[in-house]
């Protein structure tokens, strides 16, 4: 077999044959396929595509690059989620707990966030001494205490796709369904989990803008789930404005912990509590959707998935006391607000520049090499559809370096629409799919 | 500007502007720009194609990444012949030294052959002695004494061409029209000449085989030509069948010879003239090409054409014993025929099996790094519309190294047709398009 023959099938719209993409996928990850034939393939599959087929053969083959877990001497289910990420998405500090406390093991392995604000990882981070990168003889440890882990992404899991990423990236070949599928199942694949729930994010401030897209995606990947036997399911929701109130590590946090305690934005809330109803509905805890809402709702409200989030924290090093006194978590010197214009309703909030714009005050990354700042963001203080009175603020932006402040702001300003009348609010979760 | 921007429009079928196209190359002969983003932007280029602008300004990028040769200083015109390659084709021996009689100077910086047979630079190196590897200086002095110069490609032309080639090769990015087109003349443009006359072969035998590939590859380098203010022409020829008699290097060499010498075949000579023909019209040597072909043919009939040959082999170190006696060449050990399997006439010889079998004899090259036996290939005794009497040789394979005879000779019967009836001939000069 040769590389360039694969290559050229591929270019010549053929689908591939399993035997051609492991040869590929483990001589790429062993350094025996060059990075400039990786190259073109990718090229060659932004334009021919593959079957659904090929995409569940790319997926395994970069899974088993690397080390897949095997959490079968843990007595019970094993389900996580995945969200392809936007502003203000911060549902799996709260759905993970409220998973666990409803008997689910969920063994969380996130990645942090590039552009817009951080990932899982950089929100946990902001809890002082709260350790991601636990061995994973370690993470065995605490999933077995308490039901939950949360760690970073280590080299051992699916490394062909790290390299791989890492070449779409500078080769101008990210923006391609099926490898966007397999590079994000591949990862999950190796958890070692029996569900998975899919939140595939749409609109403004989503990866995938149109709703066709997303759902395009979401297939993509619902097919590799089925394709290698596990319970899949994908919600596709609202991202046109931020998700709850707050955007940036730290305060998300605080938001989190709010939310836990009862007290959380009404669409966090309820999307955190439908996608753990989805964990425990896959994984068999309940026979019904509904009962699983009611079960993880129940969570909640006893206090359960709070005291599993402080029991998680504990377990992973960090400082219990964030649940208690938000004053223990870092905080910005400056808080800047931006003014309503006039009266109105808040007809628009940008979610796309509202990332932007907390990503130049720290709280995301431009470039990969780039450091954040945990105690930086944005505080929403309305939402669409919202009343507002000329000069009110309607949002808050925490602030450490003004370097970038007036070009923040600007693009918040921007950002905001205020109109006499609002539009009707767009569902927060558009569709339910199911392998 | 960054490459990965530069990959990215392309990939969305927008046209480049020239400093992008600059940058790219010039930083990729540097190694500025990886190997891998080069293989992306071919493999984009592959489905997007370029405009003729674009494909002007990457030919002119690739050439000023090495030296542009100048002969402002001979006091004459110059011109040179591409063919983009055939079995059996050896104008580039009789053409040049004819259009030098004329008064053209013929600076010709060829290519070795892959596939198929020899490239002229083998067919030159199988006389004793002809140095092709002449220093640049030694190159125009030759030029100066002779009118005429025949040497291989040196590192300092055009080296991004030199790469990007290597990198298509191996990353199956090589059929894109204007990749082909921009790589052929970058070269060629390079050479200080005023006229190029384009010999695009078409048919089974040629790198396109369809007429209409064929036109479109002529006018893509057309564009380029025009675009860069040279005189062009291209014309369409024949390769269904293998031109003239020989197919292997010293064999074809004793058939030019013969051809200067007023007793080559009609196709061979025909095509040779025309070629020359129109290098003397580019130039203004004549003002119409039935002048032009008239002065070409009476070099052929004085035997100035022989004689301007047998100069520039001595001038090159080579032997010129070569154009009165054959016995200085070298010469296969034995002979095997191929006969004609029953009566009739010649209906078909498939050229690319014949360029298969004479390469298995070792007259062309498998791999780059293969090496070529000058003194083998094959001779045809017959061509398409000749009678044929059962058991005749149709031709004669000339072997040294039996290894690979029995799988050659196979290809020869199989590219053999014997039928009561030939299909009338093809003309041998199927288009001639000007810019």
């Amino acid at each position: 077999m040769r590389a360039s023959d694969i290559i050229y099938r591929k270019r010549e719209g053929e689908a591939l044959r399993r035997e051609e993409i492991e040869f590929f996928i483990s001589g790429y990850a062993a350094g025996q396929v060059p990075d400039y034939q990786a190259a073109a393939l990718a090229m060659a599959v932004f334009f021919r595509g593959m079957t659904a087929e090929e995409t569940v053969w790319l997926t395994e083959a970069m899974m088993r690059t690397g080390e897949v877990l095997d959490f079968a001497d843990l007595d019970g289910p094993k389900a996580d989620k995945h969200s392809t990420g936007g502003v203000g998405d911060k549902t799996s500090l709260i759905l993970a707990p409220l998973a666990a406390a409803c008997g689910v093991y969920v063994p969380m392995i996130s990645g942090r966030g590039l552009g817009h604000t951080g990932g899982t990882l950089d929100k946990l981070e902001s809890i002082p001494g709260f350790r991601v990168g636990l061995s994973l003889e370690e993470f065995r440890r605490v999933l077995r205490r308490s039901k939950l882990g949360l760690i970073g992404q280590t080299p051992e899991i699916a490394p062909a796709d790290r390299k791989l990423y890492a070449l779409r990236d500078v080769t101008s070949t990210v923006e391609s369904r099926p490898l966007i599928a397999a590079s994000i199942m591949s990862k999950k694949m190796a958890e070692g989990i029996d569900a998975l729930v899919l939140d595939v994010k749409t609109g403004d401030g989503a990866f995938m803008k149109a709703f066709e897209d997303s759902k395009a995606l979401a297939e993509a990947m619902l097919a590799i789930g089925k394709g290698m036997g596990r319970k899949v399911v994908a919600l596709i929701t609202d991202m046109d404005q931020p998700l709850g109130r707050t955007a940036g590590n730290a305060l998300e946090v605080v938001e989190c912990v709010e939310t836990l305690k009862g007290r959380g934005p009404k669409d966090l809330e309820s999307l955190s509590i439908e996608l753990a109803a989805w964990m425990l509905q896959l994984t068999g805890v309940t026979t019904r959707i509904e009962a699983a809402r009611f079960k993880v709702r129940e969570a909640l409200s006893s206090g359960a998935g709070l005291r599993k989030f402080q029991e998680v924290i504990e377990l992973q090093g960090g400082d219990p006391r964030v649940c208690d006194d938000p004053g223990t978590l870092p905080r910005a010197r400056e808080r800047v607000d931006v003014p309503a214009p006039h009266d109105g309703r808040v007809a628009r909030l940008g979610c796309r520049a509202l990332g932007h714009a907390a990503m130049l005050l720290g709280a995301g990354r431009e470039r990969v090499e780039s450091r954040i700042d945990p105690a930086v963001g944005i505080v929403f203080h309305k939402k669409v559809g919202d009343l507002v009175i000329a000069g009110e603020p309607v949002m808050t932006l925490h602030v450490n370096d003004r370097s970038r402040l007036a070009e923040a702001r600007e693009l918040c300003l921007g950002a905001l629409k205020v109109a006499p009348e609002a539009p009707s609010p767009a569902p927060l979760i558009k569709a339910v799919l199911e392998a």
